[in-house]
């Protein structure tokens, strides 16, 4: 007989040396206090580290503003949500009867979830080289239609790629204001330029947003002098 | 006669087979364009990781809210500085002119980039359990500190208890809106109990911490009648 943990097994292409980490994966928050919330932060990091090393090593001349979003496009939680469909995993989540009834086991959230949480499993189980290979398998489709010249150069390259053209110094950035509570910061970042004095703000929810935005102001002040 | 090389690599405790990525993760930006901001993307995952992982297995009892706060304690740009400058990594930047002649050696932004540089370096010489074991001696004084305990819960987390404590349905999250453009996107988010109707609705700049806003102000409303 074939049981429901090795019809998971061959769809996922990995069988546990230890089942219970693949329980508890599958497991989500309703259905009790021993769920799969804290594999998910573990796999969370895991995808990260396995997509990003896999586009640092493929896209050797996208910088780095260039990989991070690649990089978001990826492990947004709508695709892992389109990969977990792929793989069928909704039928083996055990969720509590609410959120069962009200179509958890097909939830975008859920799904993404449970597949960062079967990768933090394997990881746990098998090592970082075996967990890769799955998740690299897993990605494949979605790897061959990724482009770094699709997506636009972050603005704080483009700026200093300009700058460094025209022999100029480099930008500075600085903290102008951190406001608000831990829940709902704003940074204001000042960009200034030390040749010319010129200076551009902007604000955000993170000091690197606000740098990107600063710099864009920057190259568009900068735009009516090209 | 000690290289320059071979003394940092006696601060830092491991030696390259591949001495071209060390000097890579060395150079900041200003120094040109072969510098050290792909190395420090790649190495910001590699240390994300290695954190995470250390702190799923040591807090067993952390929820995943509590886990994330602890690391990012760890992981934020004043922690790598104050590492970076334990190992003195300021003295072998290579910086531009103008960097170097504005501080830039001693920058906390500059020091902590190098260090992640330094991470991704070791983790593509050496793989991830050598890079771990470098990363876990760097952070020894800085983990002995570390308390779950000090961290209060997520609200998500507190609010679930109190519910399943009481026998009650979990609550509901939905994206009431999200607006604004990508780099200043805006998320309204209604919690709901399932069992009473009642709702609380909060804003911020990403979903998840909409959501734990929202679950705050349902606890503040729960706590009127605790």
């Amino acid at each position: 007989m074939v049981t429901s943990n090795q019809r998971l097994e061959a769809r996922i292409g990995y069988q546990f040396s230890r089942p219970e980490l693949c329980e508890r994966a599958l497991t989500h928050r309703s259905f009790g206090p021993e769920n799969n919330e804290r594999l998910e932060f573990l796999g969370d990091a895991v995808l990260d580290l396995v997509i990003t090393q896999m586009l640092y090593l493929r896209f050797e001349d996208a910088d780095e503003g260039q990989l991070s979003l690649l990089r978001a496009s990826l492990v947004k939680g709508p695709s892992l949500a389109t990969v977990a469909r792929q793989l069928q995993l909704g039928a083996f989540i055990s969720l509590g009867s609410g959120e069962r009834k009200t179509g958890g086991a097909d939830r975008d959230s859920n799904l993404a979830n449970v597949l960062e949480a079967l990768i933090g499993a394997i990881y746990l189980d098998a090592g970082l080289d075996i967990c890769r290979a799955r998740i690299e398998s897993w990605f494949a489709a979605k790897l061959t239609t990724l482009s770094p010249q699709a997506i636009e150069k972050d603005p704080k390259s483009r700026l200093q790629e300009y700058l460094q053209k025209t022999g100029r110094p480099l930008p500075e950035y600085r903290l102008l204001e951190k406001r608000g509570q831990a829940h709902a910061r704003v940074f204001a970042i000042t960009c200034s330029l030390p040749d010319t004095g010129r200076q551009t703000t902007a604000e955000d929810s993170s000091r690197k947003k606000a740098e990107r935005a600063a710099a864009l102001a920057m190259l568009e002040v900068l735009g009516e002098q090209l």
